[in-house]
This record gives structure tokens, sequence and C-alpha cells, in this order.
């Protein structure tokens, strides 16, 4: 069987690394940045360069920032007294283009997961509670997803701020927006069940 | 809505740019590559400028080489009159797998697509007769896909290699090895039954 050429081997081969992408997937990415006018692969590459250079993390919430300048943390006209953690910045955005909260974020960079040997100092969690001093934080809200190692990091932040006297709440869960009841999963239309609310006329 | 570091959303709009890699992929990859430790975005920008360098095209086949050394066509032991006609290279290396064909390819890079601007001057056909005859193909196996692009294509080769007087075949459409014909689509089944063979005892 005819090999390919190292370059274009070592190419799949850390395409591959990224997250979704399979061994072929990885291979058709290559010829296709092969096949793409020369100027595409120079481009990319000059823009994983610039990644290195002028991007880092806000040191308070750990939101990807441009040097020391967090674009949340830096907003006078958020709401410092509430705080929303999240996993990731995915998520961060997430919540910003519902257009609904107004407070700041804490950024923890993963979920606990042991079996993939994610712990507790894994998490960019040493400054969450000085902050929570510092800023007058009244409520945290625990939006970490609503899986097994979401709801684990949860119940982690629920026993390190118990002591805290704040506020502390989790994001609901329940049926989605349109969501069909016979096509619900058992767990999710029993935890609808359980956060059931009072209906106002 | 915080925006994104340039650097950063300049790198999810190049990858957005890759087949199947929507625009919230994009991000995610994005953000995943600042998260590796920073070796990773450093080999990755290597790996892409080294394909400038090293990687290649042959001029008779089109498969990648590196310089003028193709490993397909510089093989001594391979049958130089049967000829297999394919679409792109992981076509190709997905006929090698195979471990059946022992002949050589010819890599359009493409197929005819009138809709999206593909004609026939836009495919690597340029040498193709001229290949036949300095070679000495008696056999061309037209291996692009079943689909109705891979099939106008197929129908141009015919047209266009009537007159060499070569035999001209194409990969047989069928019920896949241990599909159930419960499950095949109406064309595919239809197709299996025209292309029936004799059954030796």
């Amino acid at each position: 069987m005819p090999t390919l050429p190292p370059a274009l081997d070592k190419l799949a081969a850390l395409l591959a690394r990224l997250p979704g992408i399979g061994e072929r997937s990885a291979t058709r990415l290559a010829f296709h940045i092969l096949s793409e006018p020369r100027g595409y692969a120079t481009e990319l590459s000059r823009a994983l360069d610039g990644l290195g250079t002028s991007v880092g993390f806000c040191d308070d919430c750990h939101m990807v920032a441009e040097g020391a300048d967090c674009k949340v943390c830096g907003d006078p006209s958020r709401d410092s007294t509430l705080l929303c953690v999240v996993e990731g910045i995915p998520d961060l955005l997430a919540i910003e283009r519902t257009g609904t909260f107004r407070g700041r974020y804490h950024v923890l960079h993963g979920v606990l997961a042991p079996l993939k040997g994610v712990g507790p100092t894994q998490l960019r969690l040493g400054n969450l509670t000085s902050r929570l001093e510092r800023d007058g934080v009244e409520e945290v809200i625990v939006a970490t997803s609503t899986g097994v190692e979401g709801e684990a990091t949860a119940l982690y932040l629920a026993r390190l701020l118990a002591n805290t006297g704040m506020r502390l709440t989790r994001i609901a869960t329940g049926i989605p927006h349109g969501g069909d009841l016979e096509y619900i999963d058992a767990t999710t239309l029993g935890r609808a069940l359980d956060g059931r609310r009072p209906l106002d006329a």
C-alpha cells in the first residue's frame, strides 16, 4: 500500500487529536487543506501561532482575554453580586446568547471526573472563595451540565460553599422548550416533575 | 455579549472553512487548541507549513507525492495495463486497503458537477488519453462514486474514451457485503438485480 508523504501523515495525526475528529476524518481534512490554495494553510498556521502571543485567560473568572483585559470582569454595568459557575467558555457564551444574565462568571475549565483523573485541583477553583468575599457575591448559580459529572461537580461546590452563608442555586432541569413529553427520557421527565413550580393564573 | 479575542475568532473562522465543520464546532475546536499545552498549536502550525515545502502531486496519476517521486507510478511490480480512475485520494487509499488491485490509478480530484461549476476542465483529465497510449493501458476501470455526479463522470469518460478501442469497465453497484435486502434502498436493489451474475455450482 502506498504510504502518504510524512508531512501529510504528521498533519493528519495532529488533527486526529482534536475532539470529535477520528483518524479517517483527519486524513480527509489534511487532503482538503492540501487541495485548497496554499494561502489557506499559511493563514491557519499564522492563526495558530497568533494564539500564543495574544490570547490569555482572565485571572479572576478564567474567561479568555487579551492580556489582562477581561471583557466580562471589566464591564462595570454587570452585577457583581451574582456569580454563575460554568464548565467551559462555550457554556458562558451560550448563557450570554440568552441575553438574560447580567452577573459575572467563573469558568472551571472542566468538571470533576475521577475516572479521567480530574479532581478539584485540576479545576480553576483556587480563587473562587476569595473572589466571593472580595466581590461581595450574594448568589452563586451553579450552571454545570446536568449529566453525572456536572451534577457531581455541583454537589462538590455545594459542600465547598456550605459554610459561606451564600445563596447557592442550580439551573433547572426539565423539558426543553417546545419538547414533546412523549419523547422525553424518563430521568428528565422525572426531574421536571420534581422541579414543578406554582402555576400563576 | 463579550467578544472573543480576535486571534481566537480568526482561528475559528479558518477552521469553519474545513468540510464538515460548522461555526460552532470550529469555535469549540479553537478553544480546545487553546486549552492544550502550547506545543500542540506550534506543532500543528509547523505541520501546515511543512505541506507547502514537501508535498506535491504526481504529474502522471495526480496522487500526493514527495517531490517527483510517486510511490504508485514508481512501483515496477504494478500492472501498467490496468488503470483505475478515482475521484479522490481517499478513494485510492480505500481501494488499496482491499489488497486486490495491482494496477495503477488516475485521480480526478473531483467529479463533474455543473451546478457547482465543475466541468471537465476542472478535473485532472488533461493527461489521461496521452497516458493511456504511452503506458499501453488495456483496461480502464471507472471507480467514481455511484451517486448522480459519479455516474455522470463515468458517462463522460465512456464517451471520451469510446474511440480508443480500450476495454472500459465500471465498478459494480449492488448489495454491500452482509447487507440485508429488507433494508436496502430500491435503487441499489434494482441495480443489484440488473447486475446479476451467473451462479456457479
